[in-house]
């Protein structure tokens, strides 16, 4: 009986944790275990809000993969992944490659999603990766230079946010603390500088407390962000967005951070999805086959009540580790576990020293926030690349 | 008889220094002393090429006002000049403000020259203030986040530099310095980043000795700009430069530093004007006025040979420094003195330590020829700010 091949593709938080708990479990001859991920590196998604501002480098929002990888366990491919015949237990990549395996897990992450409002895809950034966060930044940085050569376009310094979930609000925060720094650098006076928080539904951060929505609406609107709630986007243009209310905001710089859909390559694999997520069985199997796992944003899970959870960081962090540890059971002919995620609460930072929470039934307000966020941070460095890497990273 | 009033435009080398030197020569009561400026800043123009390329920030290359003048003496007004009226002896600003004078300095600096080469005025930067570097070192920041969001645009990290003069060559140098940390910070291979240097004249630095041109070449090569000597540039588009050989460079930036022209609200005062500048006689006046005077490189002057000089920040300090004095002298019923140029010498950096010069009939080469600008670079300082100045921006 041959080795095991297992495939891994991203290292985003389910695949890197899947990879890592494997590297954990297994010795060096069990399994083959391969990562493909596009990058060299791992990124924190829940940070990038921050380069995308501008109050942090991208690289702090970045992890070498090497460091993280033992080279004798687990054989790295920087590739991207072009499509899954899940049917010929093969993967394609972009350069022609073609993988095989016995066991398969997908964390290929999301695509943001634009619920068909014309002109968001040619016309609005993402906060998605760390090439798209370091353009946002530098286009920000670009549209003051411009308007100091060209004063009447004060549509260069208007800045809008598509969305008032968890990245809206947490991009307008980092941004509430940027802009006066930019104000400043290029002698732009601040009250001709407008964002913008456009949010379709009846509220910010839909499913928070009313009190913490409240508490960081006013946080974020002391340091000059003006929200727009229960106001859809009906077009985005290359001049700016139309809103549902017929007015129109010119600016060079929308930013789309209304939520995510799983990886098109998911649906075209032929997996039956909802919003390009897998319904996972509660093994985190692809329905229909035994050797297909997904985590992340690309899969689909149900709580109690039958409500699917969000795709967070935590719940993907929860499955890459009960699936590798499922991985290696399997490989030894024991017996899997079942995933159930553990809700350990919620935390948004809206810039410098500010947060909300919720953590079981109690609210968090301000630098406390802050700080479990911190801790919080800390805790997931720790757990990926140990002391050093946390002591590298977080920014106390 | 009442006090005389004398009107300055521009706080450039020349307007700076006359003004600077009627604040020292005469007392408090002697004039109404006024100098007109766009920005409450002087900017140092040698030194513009470093935050154009990003290797020194704008604010290194400017000096606020304010602690430049004694408002006891200069009346400060922030104005951009619309016009000059020399027969009703007024200059009107944009703002609407008339002002009058009875004798008026015209420092109002350069334009750049396109010798009628089509799309340059609409496709191509100038290193010309500090707003126009601030816009060019963030646009060649965005081309590398650009181009890792479009990966076959290779045309974001071509470069073209349009002039192998003074201005052309140093900022090749600083841009040879900037480039690697550039592909550092968003892991571009150096490989793909290209800088043409592009020349019409048969030579580059016309007017230099040979053999610094032949060193001046080679420092740069090694830092990888590509010479085009010979070969004008025939238009520029959006997306790049067509040479007159026929070759299409594609380039979303193009730097034009081939020359510069007096500034056109001279010509359109119906001054006589070469290229925008007004051909001054020995005390630096407009011909057919007996109170303008003109300064900087809106002055034509030539040497014993019926050649013009070159227009240089070393030839305004001068004109500035005598005018001042010939207006303190006039005001007092002496007489002034005739205005002759003393050339020092030219210096020419390329890039941190290394440079080139020609003082007399001596040649400086690399790191003695950069020493020798940081201590030219000094004395203007100096000159103009005192110890406190000179110690607070020169980098050692």
């Amino acid at each position: 009986m041959s080795t095991p091949k297992i495939l891994i593709l991203g290292a985003g938080y389910g695949g890197l944790l899947t990879t890592l708990q494997l590297q954990k479990k297994l010795n060096y001859n069990e399994a083959e275990i391969t990562l493909v991920n596009k990058h060299n590196y791992h990124y924190i998604t829940t940070w990038l809000h921050e380069p995308a501002a501008g109050t942090a480098s991208a690289d702090h929002a970045r992890v070498n993969l090497e460091g993280l990888l033992n080279e004798d366990k687990v054989q790295f491919v920087k590739g991207t992944v072009q499509s899954i015949q899940p049917n010929e237990q093969s993967v394609t990549l972009e350069n022609g490659d073609v993988l095989t395996y016995d066991y398969l897990v997908i964390g290929l992450g999301s695509e943001p999603e634009t619920f068909g409002i014309e002109g968001l895809k040619e016309h609005a950034f993402s906060i998605r990766s760390i090439n798209a966060v370091r353009q946002i930044r530098e286009h920000i940085e670009y549209m003051f230079a411009k308007y100091k050569n060209e004063p009447h376009r004060t549509d260069y310094l208007t800045f809008v946010v598509g969305g008032a979930g968890f990245t809206g609000i947490e991009f307008c925060g980092e941004l509430g603390d940027r802009l006066p720094e930019l104000c400043q650098e290029f002698d732009v006076d601040p009250e001709l500088v407008k964002v913008y928080c456009i949010e379709a539904a009846p509220t910010a951060l839909p499913g928070f407390d009313p009190e913490l929505v409240q508490y960081a609406m006013d946080v974020l609107e002391r340091k000059g962000i003006e929200f727009k709630i229960g106001t859809p986007i009906k077009q985005c243009t290359a001049d700016g967005v139309l809103l549902a209310t017929g007015e129109e905001i010119k600016s060079k710089t929308v930013i789309w951070a209304a939520g995510v859909r799983g990886n098109s390559i998911v649906e075209k694999a032929g997996f039956e999805v909802m919003r390009g997520r897998v319904k996972v069985d509660e093994y985190l199997r692809a329905p229909g086959y035994e050797n297909v796992f997904v985590v992340g944003d690309c899969a689909l899970i149900f709580n109690e009540e039958g409500r699917p959870y969000p795709p967070t960081a935590q719940i993907a962090v929860q499955e890459g580790e009960t699936l590798g540890e499922n991985l290696a059971a399997l490989i030894r002919g024991e017996l899997p576990q079942k995933f159930v995620p553990h809700l350990q609460g919620t935390l948004a930072s809206l810039g410098k020293g500010e947060g909300i929470g919720q953590v079981g039934s109690k609210k968090l307000f301000g630098s406390t926030a802050a700080m479990m966020k911190k801790a919080s941070d800390l805790r997931y460095l720790y757990k990926i690349g140990g002391v050093g890497l946390a002591l590298k990273k977080v920014k106390l």
